[in-house]
């Protein structure tokens, strides 16, 4: 079911200073900042030949990444995206297996524009998933 | 720098379970688990069209990543490894711009039979890094 690794997010308490790390002491190609208010985060994205980081920031009051930075203060790993080409399919069969689909299960529109399912850690080996239908 | 993301390593309990979740639930290709005595784990790799994602765990009393499982009981994303074609000019560079490399600096023959770093999290936005020679 699930296809390509689409990406890796890295939350990071301060992005500018994480932009230096990976475009200067990794030596990596770092797109602009962009915010995305209705995700709650500012991002870019570390684009590697076969697939891309995403480094977050908190942006908001209502940030889904805050409480994650209050437990990890230096940032970390925080969600791994699979894709898949039909989303309401992979749920369903995720849900049939046993699998917690985060929120009601309907695909939020992501911040890529494409729909989007979260799936619990806790039935993923502490692993935060994200599903994109691209 | 930094070339492709090499793979994703996320640390489990229990590789049968996981294996199942990965193999099962979310319909990937699985590798047989091998055996890693040298390196303290048990892995299974997940193959995706662009990457890897290996599923690690402990094997052996001195396991690196047993701590992580105690401090993390459900698991969790434990390394991101990105590769690069020098890995001793990456060291000079890295400690050049003021990253830890963790150890003597001397790089060691990975999982994959390849020379490998990692860089200390506290350098990495919180996020273990590995670096693969390939």
């Amino acid at each position: 079911m699930i296809g390509r690794l689409n990406h890796v997010a890295i939350a990071v308490r301060d992005l500018a200073a994480a932009t230096r790390t990976y475009a200067g002491a990794l030596g990596a190609k770092v797109s602009a900042p962009q915010a995305l208010p209705e995700h709650g985060v500012t991002v870019v994205f570390v684009e590697l030949p076969n697939t891309k980081v995403e480094l977050l920031e908190p942006l908001g009051a209502s940030s889904p990444i805050a409480r994650f930075l209050e437990k990890n203060p230096d940032g970390g790993m925080h969600h791994i995206c699979y894709e898949v080409t039909d989303i309401l399919a992979a749920r369903d069969a995720l849900k049939a297996a046993g699998a917690r689909v985060i929120g009601d299960g309907t695909p939020k529109i992501g911040a890529h524009g494409k729909p989007v399912l979260f799936l619990h850690p806790k039935d993923f080996n502490g692993t935060l998933v994200e599903l994109e239908q691209v």
